[in-house]
């Protein structure tokens, strides 16, 4: 690191790094990245992180702090054991982060797409946003980076869109697909094969597009119904578009 | 307009420019919008356009093409005459971006946060998309800058996240509130009101937060169940944070 702490308490940031593209951070989120002294980012242990692949060309000068999550693909995620862990992870990893705020260092922690959609950055904030000054930097989501990628208008008008995770069960998801003009599934990983079926008892499989990685290098769009199997990469989302009448 | 046209046909962008703060532009949208030739904006007519103010200080040399909405306001969205003096606007406009492409200048039209989350911009690109060459850059969504700006974690985990338009009934929004982890309610206007009384019914009143022009000098957050009046600007938007087990 080549700063020097300051007297004063260092600025926690979260910043959106945007779905993959390294062109799509916004200017906001390359200044802060290029002034932080300590750049942070969670990363599935012994994996490199997504969020900060996107930025890497950006760093050298910063000091960089891993927030490892521990390994837990073992227990359910509705486990009281998971829960104790990853509660204590987040504690933490929420003291690693205080400890180079009160050295006066300011903090960019990394997001994939906008920190406060689903993004682990939220556990961070929760924990330190009373206790220091704190800027979130929203960025470009994944389901954004996806429908634009494949040219496929979202919604319009008075549709209602929903966001779904993968994760709930298939008559719950059914019943949701059934109510929505459009719809977005994240999290599909093991979950494809329940959201495939979900989509068509609810009448909507054949509306629905399945992108994978959008916005990188291994970008893919295919219809859902077309994808012979149901395995499904992290970076994967299922985008049902709305706008049933087009004026 | 300084450069020449090319013989090919020009290349259609469709470029979100984020919720206001000219930062929060991405380092694509600004490099697409410093090269092209025109740049193409719709506004209401006789009032200035809010996406060409976020990139004001970009233009310059580029020819400026603004796509000018008749006045409406005196017929209902749903009636026929609307209808029709709509989508004939939307012909004209996308006639007039065509003229600009057949002529090999390249087009990027300018949209407020995301261009294919209900956006205008998707009016042109149904139309020109299957026959010119055709980029969408996503944009920072509005709702984004709103719960960003905010520090509101929006969704985490298994929540489900409702996108819905102010324009819906009543007792639509109520219900779709009631079944909701998150919800973000746009396009406010006239229907601030009747927000309000659904998410009463709905009991979610008192976690529903009203944010208005999100990261621009005019930014204003407030828990709705405190603000004193029904009244809310173009740019303004309802947040209902889910999250509700916090780890
Ligand atoms: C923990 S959530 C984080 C979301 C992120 N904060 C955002 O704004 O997009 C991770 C999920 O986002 C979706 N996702 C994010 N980026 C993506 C991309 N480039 N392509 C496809 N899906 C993506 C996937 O569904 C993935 O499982
Ligand atoms: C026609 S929609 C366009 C949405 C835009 N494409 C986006 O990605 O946010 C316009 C609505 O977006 C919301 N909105 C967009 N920018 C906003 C901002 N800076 N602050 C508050 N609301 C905003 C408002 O609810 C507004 O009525």
């Amino acid at each position: 690191m080549t700063s020097e702490p300051k007297s004063v308490l260092g600025r926690l940031y979260g910043v959106g790094v945007g779905p993959g593209d390294p062109e799509l951070l916004t200017l906001k989120a390359a200044r802060i990245i290029d002034a932080a002294d300590v750049v942070a980012y969670f990363a599935k242990e012994g994996r490199p992180s997504n969020a900060r692949a996107v930025v890497a060309a950006k760093l050298g000068r910063q000091r960089e702090l891993t927030l490892a999550y521990p390994v837990t693909t073992e227990i359910h995620r509705h486990d009281a054991a998971y829960r104790g862990a990853i509660g204590a992870f987040y504690e933490e990893a929420a003291a690693q982060v205080a400890a180079a705020l009160d050295a006066g260092f300011d903090v960019a922690v990394l997001s994939e797409g906008d920190p406060l959609f689903y993004g682990s950055y939220m556990h961070l904030h929760c924990r330190l946003s009373s206790r220091y000054e704190t800027e979130v930097v929203p960025g470009v989501t994944g389901m954004s980076g996806g429908w634009s990628g494949a040219g496929l208008p979202i919604a319009q008008g008075d549709d209602v869109l929903m966001v779904l995770p993968g994760t709930l069960d298939e008559e719950d998801l059914a019943a949701r697909f059934a109510s929505a003009d459009a719809a977005v599934v994240m999290k599909l990983g093991r979950n494809l094969g329940k959201v495939r079926r979900a989509l068509q008892a609810a009448g909507k499989l054949d509306g629905a597009f399945y992108v994978e990685r959008a916005t990188t290098a291994g970008a893919r769009t295919i219809r859902l119904a077309d994808k012979p199997d149901d395995t499904a990469p992290y970076f994967s989302i299922v985008l049902v578009p709305g706008w049933g009448t087009k004026p």
